[in-house]
């Protein structure tokens, strides 16, 4: 929050804010139209200066980058999903706060929404070329809270991470765009809290989810064995479809929340973990409340759960027979900090999805693309943010960009 | 509960129940008075043959127990204590089940009570002395489930671990009785979890109890600081007393549980720790419910809480935040298990605290002795656990056996 305060650039330097060129400074600045031939870029970007209801807060606000020398690249946005952790970050009830500057040409410090997302560089600066960048170059972020959805940016060479050629090779934007946190997350928690043998179970909630989808086939290319919880529907054939496309994916069992809170459960799990010789060795959680203490109680002794979401809103109850005598482990996993503390097992980690991806062995979650053009109105982006938040959405809402 | 349905020896032995002697078929069986000239052992035990309330299904019973030959040696007790884990297993609650069997000369299969204690070898069969006993040695018990409230029993090389003459000397037996399940308890929480190093912080609550006084002292041995949470009295000169004491034992800081729920807590930790320098990287939980809640949010990140007791019967709850952005890993500890797992660590444990009891650097908890002779009253005894069930006990009771 202290980062609101700012109004000054040195000051934002000093508190670590990136330092983009500030325009109201620049003679050119009074000259808008005329200054794409000096190198400017024309930007359009989501922003917000206070913490709030993303529909109330969120307005597109345009500026110009002055021309990338020095440290600088000027970036073109290509695909920038929304997660929910973007929503959660405009409430301000997101640890991981976004860099509120005056840099954009405002008179007060305003933030620019999302976190994940690919960018082509269009210009760059001395060090980015010596840092082995250059024009055409497909970069993503290193870290949260650079803020993506935004048709350009100016960024330095510690803001991005590079695909090179054949990283990108066959890989669509839209797919170098959402690899960093999803399929990541469940690649994280599938690798290193317990170390899965083939045949092992591990049991998961939010099964329909990106995470949930990237794990069952990770799961399947890693020859393990996957029950998987997901919300039961009003519409049973809509319910039965769902099951029916989880398991094409390699999903081995689709139950609902009510059929894993049934009494019957762990009768099923004995005969499908062919009685505890397959055993349930971890779980993945981002639901909380009694629906993840039911998965809890059906892992094996000595074992692992992990949260990385709390979608009921509930916390997490523990029946002390399950820590103590059960001995389960109960860790919880946030992608940001993982990839900030092992950069270079994150670039690994997005190499071997995007191979996979390439290979055919990663189908995509469903995705809603919403195109983002030079002309679109700034209502109609910030709609689209509002049916992420509202539910309205069964795939996952990503901003393309296209003539910007 | 399987056990309970035993009622012969050959398939009390196949499912791994201890074979006593059975007395009923031997021919001096009728003639008790004269036995002891042969080797018999006269013996009294508490015991139950159903599951429930210990003043209800608790009944000291008498019976003999034969020469020891081959496999087996006779131990006369000399102290065990009444543990809040033997209360749970009579009422059936607890996941370590005793032993049910006929071989102490009753009809039905019975169970003696009580699980931790010490011994000396009154008599011994060839096996025993090839692997190194003799007469006159004192034993603990190896895991649980043994039954410790009673005289005499008979035993085999592998239900016990033997105090050499080393580590015997200068110990009660009321110390070397109770070394095996508290001490232990404290010693592996501090060690096992994370590497503390010299000035870091641990908390814990219940810190009156044997493990907590346990955790103090190795605590201040090894160079820790401890926050302490203890219940709060009605009788503050009596609550004031108790911080004193504690603090005099090693702790740094003794709050109680209104204190650790309070406003200011997060400003007083900030104080005790130098700002998050001296940083709090463990929590010891035998409480469960709101006040173990409030001590987790006192951790810093990246740390680990362990619980080992649920005093308030309440499960444990977890803000999804604390799992996911503080990355606080929340486990169990059940020093059982642990013994099975790790015999000769267990060895090494009770050797270091028995060798720190030696040296004066870890003082006796308050000790409530229940002295057990031979004529001593079943009705008394049996009254002595309800006082502990009752908690009318501020020490730990102990049978301390005597003329027996």
């Amino acid at each position: 929050m202290a980062s609101k305060t700012l109004s000054t650039a040195p000051k934002a330097a000093r508190m670590g804010v990136r330092p983009l060129q500030c325009l109201r400074k620049s003679p050119v600045h009074a000259h808008r139209r005329g200054i794409a031939a000096y190198g400017y870029e024309q930007a359009k970007a989501l922003t917000f200066k206070d913490y709030g209801d993303p529909p109330a807060v969120l307005s597109l606000h345009s500026h110009s980058i002055s021309p990338p020398h020095g440290d600088l690249m000027t970036l073109r946005f290509l695909a920038s999903p929304i997660n929910p952790a973007d929503i959660n970050q405009i409430q301000g009830v997101y640890p991981s706060k976004p860099t509120f500057t005056t840099s954009l040409s405002t008179p007060n410090p305003i933030a620019v929404a999302g976190n994940e997302g690919v960018a082509e560089i269009i210009a760059l600066g001395s060090k980015p070329k010596e840092a082995g960048f250059k024009k055409g170059d497909w970069v993503i972020m290193n870290g949260p809270g650079f803020g993506t959805w935004r048709t350009h940016a100016a960024a330095r060479v510690e803001d991005v991470v590079k695909l090179d050629d054949a990283m990108r090779e066959g890989i669509s934007a839209v797919q170098a765009g959402t690899v960093s946190i999803n399929p990541c997350t469940a690649y994280r928690m599938l690798r290193d809290f317990v170390d899965l043998k083939e045949g092992d179970f591990f049991i998961q909630n939010g099964a329909n989810s990106g995470v949930g989808r990237a794990a069952i086939q990770l799961g399947r290319q890693w020859g393990l064995k996957s029950i998987n919880v997901i919300r039961g529907r009003d519409d049973k054939a809509a319910e039965d479809k769902l099951k029916t496309e989880l398991k094409e994916m390699g999903a081995d069992i689709v139950i609902t929340d009510a059929e894993l809170q049934s009494q019957g459960i762990r009768d099923m799990a004995k005969e499908w973990t062919n009685g505890g010789r397959a055993p349930i060795r971890l779980a993945l959680n981002c639901v909380n409340g009694k629906a993840a203490t039911a998965m809890a109680k059906l892992l094996a002794s000595e074992t692992h759960f992990v949260t990385y979401g709390a979608m009921s809103k509930q916390p997490l109850t523990i029946p002390a027979s399950m820590l103590i005598f059960k001995d389960i482990h109960f860790h919880g996993f946030w992608v940001s900090r993982w990839a900030q503390r092992h950069p270079e097992e994150k670039k690994k980690t997005v190499a071997d999805v995007l191979e996979m991806t390439r290979r055919g062995m990663f189908t995509d979650t469903p995705m809603d693309k919403i195109t983002w053009e030079w002309e679109t109105k700034g209502e109609e982006l910030i709609g689209k943010v509002k049916d992420t938040l509202d539910g309205y959405r069964e795939g996952k809402g990503v901003f393309v960009f296209g003539k910007t």
